[in-house]
């Protein structure tokens, strides 16, 4: 295959990569400058995907690691660390933004460019490592000294792949690939093609381990990608199996597809109206319910997990009250609404119950039974049963009951939406939430639900 | 407990049974002066709870078996033994039915009273038999030389028990204990109560082995009997399990009331209306569906069993199409209907249901659902899946299907009820079912949906 055409618009060009080195060696220097001026033994170093030069075009996070020496005591690199950051920023007129990775870091516009300034330890053994941030250094190295000219090539191709059909990001948002773990799939499986044809063979628990450290029994992940320099550490420990199962169909489908660059563009939505997606739900059926309330203010990567775990139990609970989920999703415009969803195939049920009790062969617990229940008990298929009413007879009843705050624990909530779900919540008919939300909100949220309503369309071209 | 007041009503009085022993007598001196006339060497023998004075009052079936020597050829019994029949019959002035048992009998009114004449072999060793209704006159002779004279009142009033509370006769249509089963456990437990004491802690697989004859391993059914006459019969291979947990129920919820006495009398039944029924189900909730269909001329112990299977496979095949039933039954008239109930928790389903395929791990498989699915298909915890239509997204739809020729398959129908099943099937809602039954098909339609609502009220008072 050609990708040349492909190449053209991800790969940056000279002029690109021109200013990015010349802001960075700018940046680089002044960090230097001052730490020698206030006799700190700190180093400014580059990492990430611009010192790689595998990041793609227009898409240059710039990650400048402020390395202090292992003796550091680590409430002063914590601090020397942030205020050198700030210096920089004043000199350079920078916009910035506190961040909290393992301790806090810095994030700037400077020049147009977003510029993550993060106090490290310099380490030379992940053994050495004091805080989670001290191996990307380690990354950065290890990729520089493996990866073939060429291969640079393979991994944007990797990436804007992954990206296309949906996959690209260790974000929770996402829960796909790192950069990192695409490199080390080039450095495994050689070029992007290869790797097409072998990913396509992976299994649950696939192992990819290049230094050959044979740790994987340690994890039991879908995949484990023995980190190169941390023999100790899964790299696709943060990559969910949906992802992986998503990538490895993407794969399997683009090997048989006619077309094969399509894959290498976002796909293209069809108009999508409101119109369009209630007449979609109306195919499908049965009801579907929005769960809409606030959301504080916290990270996406703390949003989305909460939101994911909440949906995930709420569903759990509607089956096990017999009410039936025929699909259920999360959306938030990571602003101030997080909205649950849930399409039911039953969403009403009998007034009446069978509760079971013990088998009619038992003679003390049936007698128990009865005496806790009652005369109406009677013989079903060798169990002692009786009829009772339904707490819950429609899926909002069960939702309604759920969402006040006595009974909130019987679901896992993300601690941080507790509050604001109990105090906000509302339920909705889908074709009635509509028609509260913004152009904005709307059209994030429609485009959500047409990827809801058409799980496969990312993965084909 | 004193029961002599319940013993006046069911215990028959001298004058009857002297007239029954008087009829009796008279009709085997006429058989086997007819046998002697003819030169055939069989004798008239009286069996059954009149011979052994353990029916209930007004309910004396008269049996007198027509026995042959073993050397008999079987033709000669049976067209001898029916022309016997028939001539005292005639000499009678009765009226009369063949039946078939495992060879033709003769069912006669004669006098008033209802009398059976069946030919059989005259054996003494089970071993010996020929024909399933030999072993009658075995029982018989076994019960009147073990049985004691007081033990006659306790066997009336357990017959008495079991039919107030719904298990007595092993007819299909009840399911329940045989007359000569009853008898056996008043030989093994002595009396009435402390039967009751003794039923209360059966549990399933229960072994009455009155002769100790050690072969119980031979059977798995819920209550082993063996047969005292013949050690590889379990007498209580023709009762249902839910009739035997029913009685135990029914002993247990005896040992606790305060109302004894009332066990031993019908059931009173609240005044049953069409509306009160149709309350009660619209308290239960979803929908109720008739089928109704036209039933061959057939005995009643070959159309129960028949309309049960027919009525489990289909609410089996329901369940399996995701439509939920909470309680099904079947009923008939017994003339020219036979009736089948779906209550139904769920009876809508989405359009769409997920297909699922093989685990996205294996690839070839996967392969082949892709090609066989096209392009739409997804990953779905961890199985490559597609949204297909729904065949059947209405249980009626379903039901529709099922009763063509060439979809009945699908079901387990009885034999004799499939032609007519297919060619008059009719489904209702049962609330326009009820309207098109005339009084007396109502009254006991409605009777049975009572039963069918609460079932629980037979085996308690």
């Amino acid at each position: 295959m050609d990708y040349r055409g492909i190449l053209d618009i991800i790969k940056p060009d000279t002029d690109e990569i021109n200013q990015i080195e010349k802001i960075s060696s700018k940046l680089i220097k002044s960090i230097n400058k001052i730490c020698r001026e206030e006799n700190l033994n700190a180093e400014a170093v580059q990492v990430g995907s611009v010192a790689k030069k595998t990041f793609l075009k227009g898409k240059s996070d710039i990650d400048i690691f402020i390395s202090f020496p292992l003796s550091t005591d680590m409430n002063v690199l914590k601090e020397k660390g942030l205020e050198i950051a700030y210096k920089i920023n004043e000199e350079y007129n920078g916009e910035c933004d506190e961040h909290y990775a393992s301790h806090p870091y810095l994030t700037c516009i400077i020049e147009g460019y977003e510029i993550d300034f993060v106090p490290c330890y310099k380490i030379d053994d992940a053994k050495d490592m004091k805080s989670a941030v001290d191996r990307t250094i380690l990354h950065t190295r290890y990729i520089k000294s493996h990866i073939k000219e060429e291969q640079i090539d393979e991994i944007l191709l990797l990436k804007r792949f992954m990206d296309c059909v949906g996959v690209y990001g260790s974000e929770f948002k996402v829960g796909g690939f790192a950069g990192y773990l695409c490199e080390i799939l080039i450095l495994k499986y050689g070029n992007f093609e290869n790797l097409i044809d072998e990913v396509s063979n992976w299994r649950y628990g696939t192992v990819i381990d290049l230094e050959e450290y044979g740790t994987s029994d340690l994890f039991n992940d879908p995949l484990i990608a023995i980190d190169p320099t941390d023999k100790n550490r899964n790299v696709g420990a943060a990559l969910r199996s949906d992802k992986m199962e998503e990538f490895i169909n993407a794969c399997r489908n683009f090997r048989i597809s006619e077309n094969k660059l399509d894959f290498f563009y976002p796909l293209k939505k069809e108009n999508i109206s409101r119109e369009s997606i209630l007449k979609d739900f109306n195919d499908i059926g049965g009801k579907t319910y929005i769960v809409e309330f606030e959301i504080p203010e916290v990270p996406a990567d703390t949003l989305y997990p909460q939101l994911r775990k909440t949906e995930e139990s709420l569903s759990e609970k509607l089956e096990e009250e017999d009410f039936k989920v025929f699909k259920s999703g999360y959306w938030t415009n990571e602003k101030d609404k997080g909205v649950l969803i849930f399409n039911m195939e039953v969403y009403k049920l009998n007034n009446i119950k069978i509760h079971y009790g013990p088998k009619i062969w038992v003679r003390q617990a049936c007698e128990n039974f009865k005496k806790a229940n009652g005369p109406d008990c009677y013989c079903l298929n060798e169990f002692l049963v009786v009829n009772k009413e339904r707490e819950f007879k429609n899926a909002t009843d069960y939702i309604e009951y759920i969402f006040k705050r006595e009974n909130i624990s019987h679901i896992k909530i993300g601690k941080n939406l507790k509050e604001t779900a109990i105090k906000t919540f509302k339920i909705y008919l889908l074709e009635n939430y509509l028609k509260t939300l913004n152009k904005e909100d709307s059209n994030g949220f429609l485009d959500y639900l047409d990827d809801f309503l058409h799980p496969s369309q990312h993965t084909r071209r």
